[in-house]
């Protein structure tokens, strides 16, 4: 068991986290979690929604945050640009909390409910991204294309920083899969 | 009510679809759909799992179909190349069926339920793609990025094609899209 951590949002984290790894998540009750971060039932409802939240409350303000990013960025970028620049801004959140990452990411590959979950956020996300795109006057089918082009760019770069022991940072991975994504679709 | 189809899985998705789009998915049973059809509960059993499996039973037909043109593609096309001419290969099997597609479209975008099984099939099926790219021998990260790309113009190209009176058969909107990506990875 790791340091606690000083909020109640992060000790019911630190709480859960272990609990679905050790148990498995579908074995894990609420009252368990908030007794391991010797809180009550009630203090973990008023921080997340069911116990499921507690490994995507993350992925919403991931959301909300390219989104404004998206809608941000420098008026000249083209599209494409837009989404990688916000995906290599928000990368920085992510970089201190690779364990926690990791950790998260071997519960959901243990549950296929929160696989189906994981797969939803994504498709989310894809589309709040095509709608900032869209305020920023890109029109469809170009706003859903860039949009999706770069939650797959997403995807693989979380996928190789969380999983792997690669030096480099999120947003560097990031910057050099859109390169990737770039040469692929460039080619025939 | 339209002519009745001969064989009982096309009776059967008939007259669910009649239902679903009538009542509401939620709000109709396998009796009614099995009675609606002239058939029995037993017989629907034996051609779908459940009744949301009436309107994803062809999801994974395609799956197996575009699995397997990716896999025969011409060993010479690039990915993005091997993929879309997966998807345009496909698209026949649409053509004769827009006005179903349309309807099934609705049915699915009136129910939350619905949409994230939607969703999760795409994803499932960028998935596949993906391993069939690698089968060709094609390398991580471009197979699922090429996958992913590819999903992606099949999303909007079939958005496209169900939705509006377009003119244009489905094979040759996939192309445009395709196209389309290629000017939107390629800006910046």
């Amino acid at each position: 068991m790791g340091r606690w951590p000083a909020g109640a949002t992060e000790r019911l984290e630190q709480a859960a986290m272990e609990l679905y790894q050790k148990r498995g998540f579908e074995n894990t009750t609420v009252a368990e979690i908030a007794e391991r971060a010797g809180l009550t039932e009630r203090t973990f409802f008023r921080h997340y929604a069911d116990k499921r939240e507690v490994l995507f409350a993350g992925s919403a303000q991931l959301q909300v945050l390219l989104v404004s990013l998206v809608i941000e960025a420098a008026p000249s970028l083209p599209p494409i640009e837009a989404i990688t620049a916000a995906l290599a801004g928000a990368a920085a959140a992510f970089e201190e909390r690779r364990a926690v990452v990791r950790q998260r990411q071997a519960i959901i590959a243990a549950n296929p409910e929160l696989q189906e979950r994981e797969l939803i956020k994504l498709a989310k996300l894809g589309a709040a991204l095509a709608s900032a795109l869209r305020q920023r006057g890109v029109p469809e089918p170009a706003a859903t294309l860039a949009a999706e082009a770069g939650v797959a760019v997403f995807r693989v770069a979380f996928d190789r920083w969380s999983g792997g022991s690669d030096e480099l940072l999120l947003s560097e991975i990031i910057r050099e899969s859109a390169g990737e994504l770039r040469a692929v679709t460039s080619a025939g």
